[in-house]
This record gives structure tokens, C-alpha cells and sequence, in this order.
């Protein structure tokens, strides 16, 4: 249990209304010290769980603000230890007079994510909900928002621990015939039934290791490549694809992405367009090194949007199809005939000697002409399958992780029992696989982790 | 009373937690339609006012977020009516999705200050408190911030409410004498009672008008200009300034200026500076069109920084000085030496034939050397008188104006006691003066007036 008390501005700038989370045992008596209740004789320290009071914050004779308290006890709180929420008029100003109140009473500020850190420590929430707290505040999407709520609930965790509990269940018994070592022929263990736990357990890890790739998309966007020479219109039609709708994601908390790129909403599915460099022309040779580049980013992509300039089409398809379309193996190809409005004959048609799967369409980015059709390719080409709350889908870097080392283990596991080999070797497998699974609702995670998960936090959650 | 309930996002995008308010007659029946318990038995319409109740938002099966919602019954919230407050975790997806699940029930979307608007059509609080509402949120110094808080607490209406009953009572004792008109002695209205009110209210009055210009500046800011030719380092002492300190205000909620200037907040005091072009030199005559412009802001500025390249000084300061010192007659003008590191002799005077009052300083813009100094020499420039909670200053352009028609209706009661007139007609400059110290209240205020204020608060206040 934490000793000190913290305090954070819970709320963004600029709002009607601030908010200031305090947590911990002098969350009470230090708000109370700052905040004179409306109705005279109340006081703040004798008041029920889940009250508001309505008041004003005093910094010695001068008010500060008026304010609502809202006040919770330990352990019925977010965090659960004592915690007050001081509700006040959204002035930044007013917000730090607060802040710097309440820590020369006593409290110390919060670092990112603490309360939710506080709340896991204090066993109201296992690690993968507390990171789905994260994912939930970040959550942009019907399908991002689904993913981080079904986490949030904890579906995904009572899954592993059931498996986690029938795995030390058996393990146990193994090394309990480890101690009886003297008498070989004893198996308390049912190796049969152990068979059959290890396969099933390899089908469950393996099924959301595998939801991975789905989950990641989901929360990180479909990546989509634009590649074309520089004149074909790249920018132009990135721009008009963000532009047409305006849910545009520039920046996403607790993702670990590097680079941050365009981010586009379109009918549900999130896109995330990869920056590509035009490839240039210099005296009809293709500059290798900006082909090189653009193409290494190709490799992210699932989609690829090949611009190619209307007036110019077959030129430009002859002397990029060679490199281009090994290139895009596995990958959605779309031909995007730009700049149609200025040429008369349809030629949008997918040359011969392409792939069959290979879609086009004609347009003009610059008059925005057929961009909803074309976002209607991209969220057909997405393939995404619908997400419901009941759906357990990974959607994190290290809950993957944990899950492949858990999927080797058992894996080894299942060799070692076909195989025959000693319990003790066997035993060895089921505790790491055991740890691994551990590891994703917190139970075994080193400080350091966690450290690492909460910083990814925003201050005041 | 409204019939219809409204709600709105009260809080900014971004935090940790989003702010959803609901007002109006069906505020808490609507919420329970969409809002359930965590604790079962517990209905949200049965639940005392000031309390939070714990639960989850449903849209049908799919869970949107885990919430709580704060409860308040009419006439005890902030705009009179039944409201709840629903806190959710910061993400603007899951708070647009509460927003659409509101209004399907049956809410409307609030407009900007409508909140605010409704606590005042309650008589939660007069016109000017509700106006210093919005001051109150962009109240970004001390000085603001205590100037809003006064507001806010009514000190400045119950002065003049006062005031206004006093002339009331006078105004129908003299209309009482028309009605016996035909006994011309008659006297109801003790006519050295009522010079003697007269003349304290146009002293209170008085004092409120020309208290105006310390509001002004302390809400807008100190109007500092900063001249010199284009190469003297303007903008580079700009930045300086800015960077100096970081509570630079970019944009001020609620007033009505239409070009966002740089202002900074310095030692308690904001400085308003006002964007000025440079005084070009073209074959060594000074371009006109560009000297006009900056003569022209010229006049806004209380203080003047004519930077001066010091590695030129005598020759810029000979050539502009007669077109600047004219006209900063009445205005603090101070002589900033800019690049004075690439000087060896301290050329920091204030030459012969320059006012006494003229100050001097002598600095480098781009490295930054003796800012600080510069600051102290601004902030004793501006010479505000310290402002405490108890003090009554007018900062609103409405109530000046009010305030000012106020002032001329009741000098004119004064000349027609001196004078001796007739009743009726110092009755009716009595009625005009009752009738703006009252539009201050919003007793009076036109519809359109009360449209015009509150749509220039932000939404959700």
C-alpha cells in the first residue's frame, strides 16, 4: 500500500470544466484542508463514500475557485485507496492554483498512469485490464474501442488463468512423482489426459497469437502504401483521402510507433498511410535510391495504391511493373489512374500480364472526383473481420510476446510427452509456459515492465 | 424554465477523463435510460442528489464505458434544473458515443454558454456574475483570475443594485408628486436628500468608468509596441520576451479582439505586444506606407520599446527621432540598444533633447543578455496597482458602456436639481440611470444582447 498521496489535473486544457484527482490516505484530510464546504457545519472529512459537496477552494483568505468534491473511500475507488475529485472551472490558472495547493499540503503529483498503477497494485485490476485502460482512452474506432473495452473486462485474462490453473495443476502432480522418484512406475500425473490439456492449450495460445495480426491492424490501422513517380499525385490524393473525412488520428498515446503517420477513419476501419518517397525520374533512369527506399516501406504495407498519371498511363506502368509487381506479392494492388478528368478514353483497365486480383479505378485527386469510391475499394480490400466485445483479440506488442514464448514452451511440452521424456524435463516446459502466461496479468512482471507500461500512460489516469 | 434537456461535452480533448453534462427537465430519466448500476437494485431516478453512482453506459448490449455519474436535483446545481455529470475515461470516440446515445433519448446538443444562460434565466446569478463566468475560465494571472472571482461573487452588482434601489425609491416619490401635480408645493422627494444621492452615485459611477482602463489592461494586457527598422532585432526580442517565460497566452476565450496578438505574462502582469512593421529603409528614405502603419498602432501602446541597433545607434536614432517622440507623448517610451555584444563603448544613453521620463537599456536580443532586466524595466512601466479580491473594477466593454450612459443620465439629474426643473423630467433621467445600472444585472437586457454574450462562451460551460 502506497504512503504518499498524489495529485493530477485529470482533464485537457481548455475546457468548461478542470478536474484534480487526489489518491491516497490524506486524500480526504489534505482536501479538506484546502476546501470550505457551502453549508456551514459540514465538513468534508465526516462525509459519506460517493457525495458530492459543493464548496470553495480557499488559499488563505483569497477564493480560488468554486467547486464541486466528489469523494470516495478506500477500497471503493478507481484506485482503491481514499480519493477526492475537485471539479472546478476549467481555467489552467485556477487548475495549477489547485495543484500547487494541494502539494504544499502534503501531496506529491502523479506520475503517468499511477492511478491506474495504484489500482493494479491494489488488486483491482489484473495488468492486461490496466493497459487496456491505455487502449481505451486512445481508442478512436467502434473496433479499437470494442477490443480495449473486452480487454478492460477482463475476458482475455480469465481465459489464460483458467489454463494457467488445470497447467499448475499438473505440474504439480509430476513434480509430486518426481519426489516418489524411487518408484519409477508411479505416475500421478495422467499423461493421456496431460496430452490432451497441452494440446488444447497449444490450439488456444496459438489461436491468439495469431489474432495478433488482426488486433494490431485494428489498433494500429490498416498500413496502406502510396507509390508512384512525383508527379503521379501522391500527395494530392493523401490529401484528399484525409480531408474527406475528418476523423484524422495524428498522434496515438501508448503506441510505440517511431514515426508518426497519417491516420484516416474510413467507414469504421482505421487506415494508416505510410509516407513513401516518390520515385524520380533523372534523364529516364530511375533514381535508385529513392526506388530503394520507397520500396523497403513497401514490405509494411498491406495495401498498395499504385498512382499513375492518366496522361502517361502506359509509359509509366511499362517502366514500373517489372520492379513493382514482385514487389507487391501478397499484397492488395490497386491502379489508381489519376489526373482521368484530363484525358477522354477509359483507360483505368489493369494492363495484361497482371496479377487477377489486381483492382483499378480512375479519378482526379485534385478535383476530389471519385475519392469515395476509391475509399470504398480500400475498406473492401481491408477484409477486416467485425470485432465484438466478446472477441478476444490481441492487440499488444507484449501480450504477443508472452504468448509466442508461452506457445514454444507448451510446444515442448508436447514433444516431450510424446517422446516420452523424464517428468522432470517436462515439468521444467509447463512452469515457463506457466510464467509466460503469468506475465500477462502482471502476476510475475518485474518492476522495470512495469514502469515501462504505465510511463506509456497520460498523466491523471 | 426550458422544457427541452440539454447536453454537452464539458471538458477538452485529450485528458485522461471526459466530462459529459446534462441539464433540464428529463436530465436524470434520460441518463438512467442509457446508464446502469454496478450495484444491482440501485436506480439512478431514486438516487439522493449530490451523489456519484458507479456503472456502466450501455448502447443496447455493447458496453461503451465504465462511468460514474454525479447527480443533482432542481433548483440545487448550477443552471437550476435537475442535471447529472457523466465521467468517463478521456477518449473523444467513447465520449461522442455517449453524446449520440443522449441525444437519441431524446437531449439536445447545448449551445455555447447555454449552461451558464440557463443558471442566470433561473436567478442562479445576475448577467454580470454569468459573464464573469467566462472571464473566470480565461483567467490566465493572478490579477484576471482575481478580478473574474470578484465579479463572479456579485461584489460589483450588489453596489450598484443598491445604488439603483435608492434612485428607485427617489424616482417614485417624485412621480408620486405628479400625480398631485396640482398642488404645486407639494414635496415628497427631499430635494437635498436626493442631490446628495445624486452626487454619491455619480462619484461610485465615476470611479467604475475610470476603473475601466486598469481592467482593461489587466484583462488584455499592458499594450506594449515594439518599433525600430527592420534590421534592429525586433522579432528577435519578441521571441526573447516569449521564451523568457512560458505562460504565453495564445488565445483568450470569451473576448472579442479580432487579431490574436503575443502576449506573455511577466512577474503577475500580462503584456499585450502588438504587431508592428517594421520601419523599412529604401536609398535611404523611409518608406512611408510602412512608417503610417506602425505610427498607427502606435497609438494602442501604453509603453514603447524603440530598439535601436546599437552598432548604428546615432544615425537611427537622428533619423527617426522626430517622427516617433511626438508621438509618444503621454506614452512610456523606452530606449532598448539591441546587439549592444558587438560594441565595445557604452553607448546606452538617452541622447540630448529626449524627455526625462525616456529610459534606456542595453541588451542582446539573440544572445539573450540582460532580458531579465528589460522584463523588470517593462513591469515597472506598467505600474498596475495590486488588485485584491475586494476590489470593484469594471473589465467588461458592456459594463463600461453601461456604466457610461449611466454617468450621463444621472450628471443630468444633477443639473436639473441645480437648475430647478420640473419633476418629470428629472424623473426621467433618474428612470434612464436605473435603466442601465440595471441592464448590468440583465434585468433589462434585450434577447439579443443575452445572445450576443453567452454565444461567446465556450460549450459545455
Amino acid at each position: 500500500m502506497n504512503q504518499d498521496t498524489i495529485c493530477a489535473i485529470a482533464t485537457a486544457q481548455g475546457g468548461a470544466i478542470g478536474s484534480i484527482r487526489v489518491s491516497g490516505p490524506d486524500a480526504i484530510s489534505i482536501t479538506s484542508r484546502i476546501f470550505t464546504p457551502a453549508k456551514s457545519g459540514k465538513t468534508l472529512t465526516e462525509s459519506k463514500p460517493y457525495t458530492l459537496t459543493f464548496g470553495r477552494i480557499y488559499d488563505g483568505e483569497e477564493v480560488i475557485d468554486e467547486v464541486l468534491v466528489s469523494l470516495f473511500r478506500a477500497p471503493h475507488s478507481y484506485t482503491g485507496e481514499d480519493c477526492t475529485e475537485i471539479t472546478c472551472h476549467g481555467s489552467s490558472y485556477i487548475l495549477q492554483r489547485v495543484m500547487q495547493l494541494l502539494i504544499h499540503q502534503g501531496c506529491r503529483m502523479a506520475q503517468p498512469g499511477e492511478y491506474t498503477q495504484r489500482a493494479f497494485l491494489n488488486g483491482k485490476m489484473d495488468l492486461s485490464q490496466a493497459e487496456a485502460v491505455a487502449d481505451l482512452i486512445a481508442s478512436s474506432s467502434v473496433a479499437t474501442h470494442r477490443l480495449a473495452m473486452s480487454q478492460m473486462r477482463g475476458g482475455f485474462s480469465k481465459e489464460l488463468a483458467d489454463l494457467r490453473n488445470q497447467l499448475l495443476h499438473f505440474t504439480s502432480l509430476i513434480e509430486l512423482e518426481l519426489d516418489f522418484s524411487d518408484h519409477e512406475e508411479l505416475e500421478f500425473a495422467d499423461r493421456t489426459e496431460l496430452c490432451q490439456l497441452a494440446d488444447n492449450i497449444e490450439a488456444v495460445i496459438s489461436r491468439l497469437v495469431h489474432s495478433f495480426s488482426v488486433g494490431n491492424v485494428i489498433k494500429n490501422g490498416v498500413p496502406v502504401a502510396i507509390i508512384g513517380e512525383t508527379n503521379a499525385g501522391k500527395s494530392t490524393l493523401l490529401n484528399a483521402l484525409l480531408n474527406e473525412d475528418k476523423a484524422i488520428v495524428s498522434d496515438i498515446h501508448g503506441t510505440t510507433r517511431d514515426v508518426i503517420e497519417d491516420t484516416v477513419n474510413m467507414g469504421g476501419v482505421t487506415f494508416r498511410f505510410i509516407d513513401t518517397a516518390g520515385i524520380r525520374e533523372t534523364n529516364d533512369t530511375i533514381e535508385s535510391l529513392g526506388i530503394e527506399r520507397t520500396f523497403q516501406k513497401l514490405e509494411q504495407a498491406e495495401i498498395v495504391l499504385w498512382m499513375v498519371d492518366a496522361t502517361d498511363a502506359a509509359s509509366q506502368i511499362n517502366q514500373l511493373s517489372k520492379q513493382i509487381l514482385p514487389r507487391c506479392e501478397g499484397k492488395h494492388l490497386i491502379l489508381v489512374f489519376n489526373k482521368a478528368d484530363l484525358v477522354t478514353d477509359a483507360s483505368s483497365v489493369v494492363p495484361a500480364g497482371f496479377p487477377d486480383n489486381v483492382q483499378s479505378i480512375s479519378l482526379s485527386a485534385k478535383r476530389r472526383t471519385n475519392i469515395d469510391e476509391l475509399q470504398q475499394i480500400l475498406i473492401s480490400a481491408a477484409n477486416l473481420p467485425s470485432v465484438t466485445q466478446n472477441d478476444v483479440i490481441v492487440t499488444n506488442v507484449r501480450h504477443y510476446e508472452a504468448l509466442t514464448h508461452a506457445l514454444k514452451a507448451i510446444k515442448r511440452v508436447q514433444e516431450g510427452l510424446a517422446s516420452n521424456l523424464s517428468g522432470d524435463f517436462v515439468s521444467q516446459d509447463i512452469r515457463e509456459c506457466i510464467f509466460h502466461l503469468s506475465d500477462i496479468a502482471g502476476e510475475v512482471t518485474n518492476d522495470m515492465v512495469l514502469q515501462n507500461i504505465f510511463e506509456h500512460f497520460c498523466i491523471g489516469k
